[in-house]
């Protein structure tokens, strides 16, 4: 155990680099979890599951709706129809070309320090991606719009805790479809300095955002190659098909070494059966297909093996999230990609409607899970609310005060005979107290995590400061940190560069998912 | 694995008994869990922390302020000083003492559907224990009153995910200490038929109550030697003390063989050295301290291993609760009572004012934390705020659909050629959907959970029902829960032989916690 990742050793890391402005965080560094993941089926188990997912691919097959994709897939030996979308796969070709797909790689930031690591016993925290509205206590809901796109970046990027984007963090519907995914990436890459992101919406679209991925970290098109710098998430159309636009991202993605995280949207009763193990099953098909699919379009590309199974409300039909089940399939779903040797990127979600107790029990199940699963990329890990249909300003606060924690969590305790206390214990005796020994006085500043938004006083304190509660105090602390936020340096070339693209490629009309 | 465990299984099992009143709940059953323990420190470390804590008992001794049981302990080969209270105890004294603590027992309830088993993997949550105020969101916070404690009874009672009692579920102050227990007691043994509780506050009061249980269960004094029916908690007045009230605990309740939860309250950087490991290493200390003093009381006592390490807010010496330092704690306890084979005790904690969104991620960390840790008793489950200092009727609704959520993740995915669906898959297809078909027809109603606090609904419906957040939901839950209460019935001449003692003590003027 090296003194980096013990209670000490990182106690002293703390110090450098925590804060930004009023917010005392916990320095940028990268999670790791030292302890086993929590396995709950047997490994016989998880071979039905992998049967049952070979059958449906080589019995039923899936729809791959882009031409294109079919006849890589034919080429490559499936079993295309000829007057139609499916394709079925003998089970040997599934197996033996997910063989390709990297267990671990790197993924590479603006700012190197931002570089992360995916794979092993590593822990990525993704911004909420893709709602198509934001909110905050003060405001109300509104639609997705570009100042509060920006704003929620700023929050990426200042929170330590946040390793990286996880797409649009609100979608900017003021900016016309056609030209809004570079308006977005191009701010996106000004803004943070962390790892990006590009959205599978056609080729072209995908295509751009490599580009501007590309200016903005100053490296060539070869050092792209080598360098994983952005990535898309691809979901399936489930019940078993891939779409043309998430088919192209995918193509253009692989062929170009850009990781890939293949998710199927398997809710269970919905879009897949009704039972965990079925939705499982069905996520599995989809996600070897997927996977299978990007290595024979590039062996080797980096890719993720997704989990999203969740279930629906069998009254009312509306998708729940952070659910006993939701539990289950995320960490089966853990074992899954580890017997495939596939990084795993499971998410943070819940249903509430409200920055509230909902939300936070919803999101602290789905996090334990997450963690225990031994999650590479925890998409949806900031400011998710409402089931994904909205990002909310306090929930990142909130989410990151969560997370803090997991990062504490994971640090390992540390055994000696200093840590043990012995001599302190001697030093006390019985019926003393601690708070004036040498032994707390050379360990207490650090000793302890310090949350961002926990309030530990005494209830009368508490009340005499207004009584406000976590999700006031978490509007309060979004509201400094944006007051606080800094834009990370760019080079005024790149930068130039970079405007150049967006501007012209906004001129020429930008592109439809179609492109 | 039986039909009973499995998803099916369960889901036919919650239709009997699930609902009181308006509330939806699970039924009443014991939480077993099929998973391993999660261990957070190798055996060598676990072996530091035994050697540190011998060596502690060895060197230092604990205060034991009662001269009934130093002579005891002397009786048994311990070193008692000639002068004052400090016991030194040879190490293979204790680990020869502590041996005939049993691995597992059974508490009996007044009503023998309500009886548990501690031990093994089975998880127990107690109702909260101890607060000196109570709160409401309408009421706000007052001082504990007799009219609280009965109403938070009322809730203990009606929920089924409450197997038992922690004490009184807030301080009943209104009533004069003398005569409090005779009072409290008499009205849980009427309110509730779960499996309740006796202070160790001195000698008298705990005969009370073992004789007030033993009336209530309307059996023999042989036959409450034979069948654990109340159990108390000793904490050590950490560091290393154990006062004159719960000695006497102890040893009445020991030699009655009445459960006893021993339990250090060894707050990391207070009462205990500032490190985790320190602190756990004084924990263990005084914890195989009292079990081994019970164990000389009575050889196969039934015991607890309690673990309560905490860490306090260095900036104000505030104790905190929910913290990474006390997962850490919880899981590493967990593994020091499977070392001694006791069954183990920790707690659903937190340390907000408020049942806000921190009141649910800390009290959310800790539930995992205890889950993982193979918790047989979970005090403070329902209802616990402000580190203790207050029972929140809306929290015990919060806690009650969090420990629903654990009881669900706990059962086992069932993994049949049935469930993984590959029939539905194939009559659906891909791009259909799986809401008319038979596999979901012939599951639907019982597939998933159905939370009681939880709100799906979309957030227009949400908006136009009044926008109530979670917190004012579970407020009216509560309420609608005392409104539907009833008593569970007792027989007229045990509840008049209850009545006719409580009353004939009361008259004799109670007992102080030195009689």
């Amino acid at each position: 155990m090296s003194r980096r990742g013990t209670e000490r050793g990182g106690a002293e890391g703390r110090r450098a680099k925590r804060d930004i402005g009023r917010l005392k965080q916990l320095p940028f560094r990268q999670v790791t979890n030292p302890y086993p993941p929590m396995e709950i089926v047997s490994a016989e188990q998880i071979e039905a599951i992998h049967r049952a997912s070979l059958d449906a691919l080589q019995e039923i097959g899936m729809n791959f709706l882009l031409p294109e994709a079919r006849e890589i897939l034919k080429a490559a030996g499936a079993e295309v129809a000829a007057d139609g979308p499916r394709v079925r796969f003998d089970r040997h070709l599934i197996e033996e070309k997910i063989k390709t797909a990297p267990a671990m790689f790197r993924m590479h930031a603006r700012n190197p320090d931002h570089d992360l690591t995916f794979g092993g016993n590593h822990m990525n925290f993704c911004s909420v991606g893709s709602p198509p509205n934001a909110s905050d206590i003060e405001g109300g809901r509104r639609p997705g719009n570009f100042a509060d796109y920006c704003d929620l970046l700023r929050l990426t990027q200042s929170l330590n805790i946040a390793h990286l984007s996880g797409g649009y963090p609100v979608e900017p519907t003021d900016i016309e479809p056609d030209i809004r995914h570079l308006r977005a990436v191009g701010t996106l890459l000004k803004l943070t300095d962390k790892v990006g992101f590009g959205y599978s919406l056609g080729r072209r679209r995908i295509l751009d955002a490599i580009e501007m991925t590309r200016i903005a970290r100053g490296i060539s098109e070869e050092r792209m190659l080598a360098e994983p710098s952005l990535y898309t998430v691809v979901n399936a159309n489930s019940p078993l098909q891939y779409d043309r636009p998430m088919l192209w991202g995918m193509i253009e993605m692989a062929r170009r070494n850009q990781p890939i995280v293949i998710t199927p949207f398997t809710l269970a009763g919905a879009m897949a059966p009704v039972t965990i193990a079925g939705a499982l099953a069905q996520q599995n098909a989809e996600a070897l297909a997927g996977i299978a699919f990007c290595q024979i379009v590039n062996p080797g590309a980096p890719v993720f093996y997704g989990g999203f199974t969740s279930n629906v409300d069998m009254k009312t039909g509306a998708p729940a999230f952070g659910t006993p089940e939701y539990a289950k399939a995320v960490l089966i779903g853990g074992q899954l990609a580890r017997r495939y040797a596939v990084p795993y990127r499971s998410s943070n979600v819940n249903a509430s409607n409200h920055p509230d107790v909902q939300a936070a029990y919803e999101s602290q199940i789905s996090t334990w899970a997450v963690m225990l699963a031994h999650t590479h990329m925890v998409k949806h890990a900031l400011g998710w609310l409402e089931g994904g249909l909205c990002a909310s300003f306090e929930k990142v606060i909130i989410d990151a005060e969560i997370l803090q924690n997991v990062a504490e969590f994971l640090r390992p305790v540390e055994i000696t005979d200093a840590t043990l206390g012995l001599e302190a214990m001697r030093d006390v005796g019985p019926a003393g107290h601690y708070f004036g020994t040498a032994h707390t006085l050379e360990r207490f500043e650090t000793a302890f995590y310090q949350p961002i938004l926990s309030d530990w006083r005494n209830f009368e304190t508490w009340s005499e400061d207004g009584a406000v509660d976590a999700t006031h105090r978490a509007h309060r602390i979004y509201k400094e940190i944006l007051a606080d936020y800094q834009e990370p340096p760019m080079d005024p070339a790149v930068a130039e560069e970079l405007d150049a693209f967006v501007e012209r490629r906004i001129r020429d009309g930008g592109a439809t998912a179609e492109a």
